[in-house]
């Protein structure tokens, strides 16, 4: 794999440009490409150049419109719905985000339902956007049917992430953005592009029998990461995503979707809680108490800290020079 | 093991005496009976009489207050705190439910903090409650360190119990309740009793070695369920139900416990979220689309699913002869 070194401002631009030469607006635009530069810069590669030919495809079928304005509206004072018209996610995440912020920071806690929009990034820059603002959060979406519930072996769930940050005023948050199956399907991908086994219980083939080949999972199914635990847990997520917000569950996203490749419509639920409100003063030394505890342990790895320490390096990175090409012979 | 049937009614009479004689007052005998009948009653034996002898030594050695009146405030319209003043978590979740439960359903979401409580008892009493209200719900407490983080070898995290329910009109509610570690401690403890192996990955031995030896796990440590994002499952759980409430993290928890063998001091955190308010009209008919597909999925158990059919059986269950004469010694 070659690769070309680009400055972390050529990765904006180079989406901001693919972007605005597809049909988007400078707003949509200018959302889209913070998310992938956001994304390049803390080294989530796989939300980040990787996912503009997808944005792009989606754009050119007509099934995103990158025009659209997000329309908010106040379901009660804590409970803010973001239609976004359907736009790509991040335009309606900056326009939901500050308003559930202030209404957690007033009230204690608050919910920013995303509707409308079709989601293809990480989640981490909404809960990170809340923990900076001093507010805990979790934030969940859906997809299309490509896990299969613990105990069957038809796709019905999602890859279905969930994020939850804390914030750590004067360090970064905790913050874990995580698939809720035993592996991303991206990370599935590779290991069968380059025939890797992966290990027995991340999937099943085609016929339902337990299989290391990757290739086999590919056009067979996921499983839930930690078997029946983690399979409730993204029960969870489409019930929140999808139930909770009104927006379609992954399996009716699968079938109103035109197979453009792009990402499907679907709903994002956002909840953002104040620990200074519902706690009260001197939280911060009290979760830093046990901080100290959970980082003086050996072998154990903050979840976000690898994002954190890449996001310290302003230096070019190197991106795939195919992909670099494929997105600028689109744009 | 020879057991004794106990009708429902004379499980709640035996936990209600016992309580009394143990120094509590009516109101706290009461909602502590109604936990306990309710555990049994729904199949979770490990929650209910068999906890009887640990709030029994609670009370007897003065650290939970038998005769306490939980406080509530409302920190905002959407945020309830119950201070426990010492009492089992059963009252001060009498006390607070219907409080949240009206808040959720007036504004869409609210938050129920819980602290000066001792927890003992399953989850799921709290979410259903609220699911029979319409509302979905999640609820968290810690413990104290039971669990090594993914990655360590030494114990950090408690069992840290996670319940999520989502209301079904019509239908008992999907709900889940289970501990973030691998196991739960109580079945460690059988499966040493009786000799049997448990599966690689459970936990580890007291010089951090992986082993099937449930013995060597109860020296040892737990680990949580589902490798690195289970054990993130579990830290977000200690964050919410420790400080997101201000209450002890497990470890406090710990140090500050007087042994005694009943639950130590800490909090618990439930949040509960209108379909009606954030979905809007018809989400129980959209809901149930999705559950349909689930259910008609060969091989898969809704969460909640036994309990609720057990719940249907009126007859008296049996319980161990050893630990009713215990309870009657103690009472």
């Amino acid at each position: 794999m070659t690769t070309i070194n680009l400055s972390l401002s050529s990765i904006y631009d180079l989406t901001y440009q693919s972007m605005l030469t597809n049909g988007c607006d400078e707003a949509n635009a200018a959302a889209l490409a913070d998310i992938v530069f956001r994304a390049e810069r803390d080294g989530s590669h796989s939300h980040g150049l990787f996912r503009v030919p997808g944005y792009i495809k989606a754009l050119r079928s007509g099934k995103v419109d990158g025009k659209a304005k997000p329309v908010v509206t106040k379901k009660s004072p804590v409970i803010i719905n973001v239609d976004g018209m359907g736009c790509f996610a991040p335009l309606a995440q900056e326009t939901g985000l500050p308003e559930v912020a202030t209404a957690a920071l007033t009230t204690g806690i608050a919910a920013l339902s995303l509707t409308n929009i079709h989601h293809f990034a990480a989640l981490w820059p909404e809960t990170e956007y809340l923990a900076d603002r001093g507010l805990a959060s979790i934030a969940c979406t859906a997809y299309m049917p490509t896990v299969a519930p613990a105990g069957s072996h038809k796709k019905l769930f999602g890859t279905n992430p969930i994020s939850f940050a804390w914030p750590r005023p004067g360090n970064p948050p905790v913050c874990f953005d995580m698939a809720t199956s035993s592996m991303a399907l991206g990370d599935l991908q590779i290991a069968a592009r380059d025939g890797n086994e992966v290990p027995l219980g991340t999937g099943l083939d085609k016929n339902g029998n337990a299989t290391t080949n990757p290739a086999e999972i590919v056009v067979g199914v996921l499983l839930p990461f930690g078997g029946y635990k983690g399979s409730a847990i993204a029960l969870m997520v489409e019930l929140l995503a999808a139930g909770l917000t009104g927006e379609q569950f992954s399996f009716e996203a699968k079938n109103n979707d035109n197979g453009d490749g792009g990402p499907p419509r679907g709903g994002e639920i956002i909840f953002a809680f104040s620990p200074e409100i519902i706690a009260g003063p001197g939280w911060e030394d009290h979760v830093e108490g046990f901080m100290e505890k959970l980082t003086n342990l050996d072998g154990v790895r903050i979840p976000g800290e690898r994002r954190h320490k890449n996001r310290l390096n302003t230096e070019p990175r190197p991106i795939n020079r195919k992909l670099i090409e494929t997105i600028r012979t689109l744009s």
